[in-house]
């Protein structure tokens, strides 16, 4: 079944492995006309890419990305674009202990329980190195929306949250952390400087603003929006959670202080608060659309943890290896890429180029 | 588009609006050979239906189900299930502000600009009545795994959550919350009487457990377990925030707060914390499935808020008539429901029953 | 799975048997509006109701259709179109034989096969009955596409052909066959009364035009326009084959004879044999899309045939009761419904009205 | 929109031009444990492959298929499996003409009309060179149905049919036209010979016959496993037309000479005569599937043939280049390959294997 396919008219399906030859994606139903060329994806891929600062893994990886298919005289015809990048710096190393003990928190045990057969390598399908094929795929989704803007960032590491009233979204991009408060990209710093040299990991808050989305976009009940884009945030590795808007904070509040006053605006109402993260009935109100996702720490850690094998006796793993001590900062392009998806997919559904 | 249907292979179809003569639902993929009555079906209708106590709105519906289709002899047959709820209680009212002014919180904006043109009595197609045609599609699901035990709760009303230590199950039915906390049921009486009688709303935490679901169950990246439960959550009316396990939670911990140490057990591994909520990288683990869902106050509130009429105009409204204080409270079997249809959905796709 | 369910953007899914208390469609996906009441669908059920004439089915269905969602103060809303009509002829009768033994030709043995149980009333689900909802949909799938014309009619019966060069359009509703040779209709008179008279049935050929499809309609690869329209066609109860434009008689001929000089016309060029049936590539050339269907002899004849029981003893059956002599006759009204659906499906793709 | 995926479980995406760096297929949802490596699935691609006779078109493609993922171990791992084949001979050559005048029969202007723009080299995505994509899916497919048998022949060219009391399976593999009779075989040596020195071109029919499909697969109305293979026949470029069983011949007939009589047999009741073509109502009898296509005479002829410019004047065109005689002849393996592919997606679904 279509496990490895999303969107409904601008629908991509990624294929690959981390440790086999290379990963892919076929982005299908993007229109015709467009400008395109690997200049338009690479920059997605290198800002997603391992290896950029010691706070993400050491693998290297250039990701460079190659077109195969669906663009003729540098421009888009309409047909399937085939998007390949081969796999470099797979280590050669010994995976005999994973391959016969469960990593806990990883999908090891999951994948045994329902495929009864797993590519062990790197995690196989399950590692992270699939996003990339998302953010090359995200690539292309960018110039089906050029008049939305997405950005994304980390709100906060290990519970350290940012001070909103610090936010400034030019910093952003001048520290490792996609973190728009200085103060606490400073902190960060020390953070996980301390859980990378522990062998340990930190969960992280990504939090992804879309401006430019016309209201009326989404569909009622069950192709909204927010659960296109609930479902698109929780597919990727590591997201436990999702908020729409305020999210839990709306739960504990009451009607007066959750209500949303609209305004006459020069392009219709503006709602005062946008509590609502710019989603109304699953549908675009016009408003700048918030999500947040929840990241977990990631399992990959040196503190030997109980487990199984695959024959069920008791046992430890510790995990070794080149890991991100925070997967939720080079979540953020992730994050980016399927807002981007989810989007692009709504675009040409209410703009009608949903012909190829 | 099939906006209006959900489940791959276990897939119902909705259609009707709050005040059209009836609504209903079609379930197509049951398997043949189920015995099913409306007597199947009718509790989980009476749990949802309102007007049951002075905690929900006062709108009198029996909400009689009808089975139309799709089974011979008393049982299935494996082709289409039709069933039909027919609308009584249509307190005839002038809409005429609903219809020229647009309800902040609401959809009214949102719906004129998809569609330009909408039902605006009582919300039409937006109403949470649609619910109930999720809750009898729900109750066939349930007759799929029967198995796997549902049940949810609600977990905190405007803020005031309940204490885990005192989590008693059996006590979930025993007061007009599905609160499983006694202290708690007791504080909000007089929390949802006050805001009932202020014409105010609250919002609210529901949370549901999934138990009996066998390790193996859901999908890889794009259709993983929590991603389907993702999107059925938030597909309901008011929910603004989804957790998996731990959720936000996990996303302040380092990772050995985080792990979760597997322990030989009798039907495969058990999971000492289950933080992740009993799904790992999209499959099922043979834990507990655990899902949160944040419920907003309803808008629907007799204090005035700012507003713009269909031509721009600025202006202010109130919401009178019948509505819940707080709609996370009928919203617990409509969660209910979502679990059972996802999880029959898994159950047949796993089992090899997808032939029809 | 979604066996009932055809379109991708103009969705319709189907419900009930024969001898249930109804039969009905959902119509997901119909922009929103459109003007449509019940007397918009009326006129097509009546064209296909049997019992017009002694040439069909003497059981009497008057096939009243309510609508039941979807329609506001007249016009639809963009949300699902819910489609009734109640059963009431349901002549009681023994079914005991049927329920035994499996009738030679009907698809009561691979019900069993696949479902391992069925309605053997009528044919529970087999029964061409559903071909009503068919019909209601595609009245529905009308009115989206004003601008094409539809015009199916029978162009042979039990081997006996229209002389094209007497093809009359103005005759095909001046006699019981929706033929538009008047010969041939008078033969076809003695013909199907001598067969319905020997309790013996005919085959039939079904041909359909529409004029008015802009070039550019379809899609290449597997979703072409003619694989949407033969599997459509293929759909109907008792259709053994399809071709499109010249079909079958094009593989006898060589390219110069199978030639289709383009020249240049008013509104694009214009095709001086359209031997393609106006598709190519699997997309629309702007000439009349035509195709053909087979309708088989129906199985319920009184000669007995030799069969098997349940248990798989040999046995002898012969089907009495009311049947159709010629159930291509019938067949018109669905042919050309089923060609409108999928029309439908393509104007809303090629327009941009996908967003419901 | 998929409109480059077939399948519901097993489901194949291709992408790729005839004169891009190269073409290929995503496999998704093979089952996993499958054996499986390049020498699965050259052999069907090398019957398929141009050259191999003086019969079909020179152009020389070795056709190599390269597994990207999806297998490790030599074993499929349930995730997707990517195959690529690099396009070899891709003469330079100027398509000046081509880009500018609209082949007659071909999708160019289709293509235009729908696109606005298109790859005109060699036909961009509309070449038949797609089909080698469809060929290699098909050999995976192929495993997952061993126990079915595939076998398709051509049973006329140019309206010269074999003698079907000649047929000799075992003479399929002896000539270059896949024919079962070898009388027929030596008459179309010299008619082929004749066409392709005349520059012109010849159309055929197709037989595919699958033996071995157990009695229950496929589904009712939407989803008809006749109305599935109809769509991949006419899927298959220069296909006009498709039969089921005896197909337009038993329209001609009465109900007693087509009726199939049913008698006891050791696996479920054996049908005397089959003119259903082993399916009743849209699933498997358990008798042979029996399927015919036929396939127009390819329009790429020497003889000039009037046609019009991109900008709508007047003009001829001849198309030069290498070319098939008779397309019918390659189109066997192809054939072949989608039935294999309806074919395994009926087996996923029937046998519970649709959870990956």
């Amino acid at each position: 079944m279509s496990w490895n396919s999303f969107g409904r008219v601008f629908r991509f399906t990624t294929w690959g492995e981390s440790h086999g030859p290379a990963i892919g994606a076929v982005v299908d139903g993007c229109p015709p006309g467009l400008v395109l060329s690997e200049a338009d994806i690479q920059p997605w891929l290198d800002k997603r890419r391992p290896g950029t600062s010691r706070f993400t893994t050491q693998r290297q990886e250039p990701d460079q990305v190659r077109i195969l298919s669906g663009v003729f005289d540098g421009r888009t015809t309409g047909t399937p674009i085939s998007l390949l990048i081969e796999n470099v710096d797979q280590r050669s190393k010994d995976y005999g202990e994973v391959a016969q003990a469960y990593r806990p928190g990883h999908a090891d045990y999951a994948y045994d329980a329902k495929y009864g057969f797993r590519d062990y390598r790197g995690g196989g399908r399950s590692s992270a190195r699939e996003t990339a094929s998302r953010v090359a795929a995200g690539a292309v989704a960018r110039l089906v929306i050029p008049r939305v803007r997405i950005r994304a960032w980390v709100e906060a590491i290990g519970g350290d949250a940012i001070d909103t009233r610090a936010f400034d979204d030019s910093e952003i991009d001048n520290n490792p952390f996609f973190c728009p408060d200085p103060g606490a990209a400073r902190r960060w710093e020390a953070l996980v400087d301390s859980a990378r040299k522990a062998g340990s990991s930190l969960g992280a808050v990504v939090a992804c603003e879309a401006t430019g989305v016309p209201a009326g976009w989404g569909a009622p009940l069950y192709a909204k929006l927010d659960s296109e884009l609930a479902a698109a945030m929780v597919s990727i590795n590591a997201v436990k959670g999702v908020e729409i808007g305020d999210g839990f904070a709306a739960a504990a509040l009451r009607g007066e202080d959750n209500a949303d006053p609209m305004r006459p605006g020069a392009n219709g109402p503006v709602f005062a608060a946008n509590h609502a993260g710019g989603i109304a009935g699953g549908i675009a109100t016009g408003q700048p659309i918030r999500v947040r996702a929840a990241f977990k720490p990631t399992s990959s850690i040196l503190t030997p943890v109980e487990t199984v094998t695959r024959t069920g006796e008791a046992t430890e793993i510790a995990t070794r290896g080149r890991h991100d001590p925070c997967v939720g900062i080079r979540g953020v392009p992730v994050v980016e890429a399927m807002m981007a998806l989810v989007l692009a997919d709504q675009a040409l559904l209410h703009r009608g180029q949903c012909g190829w």
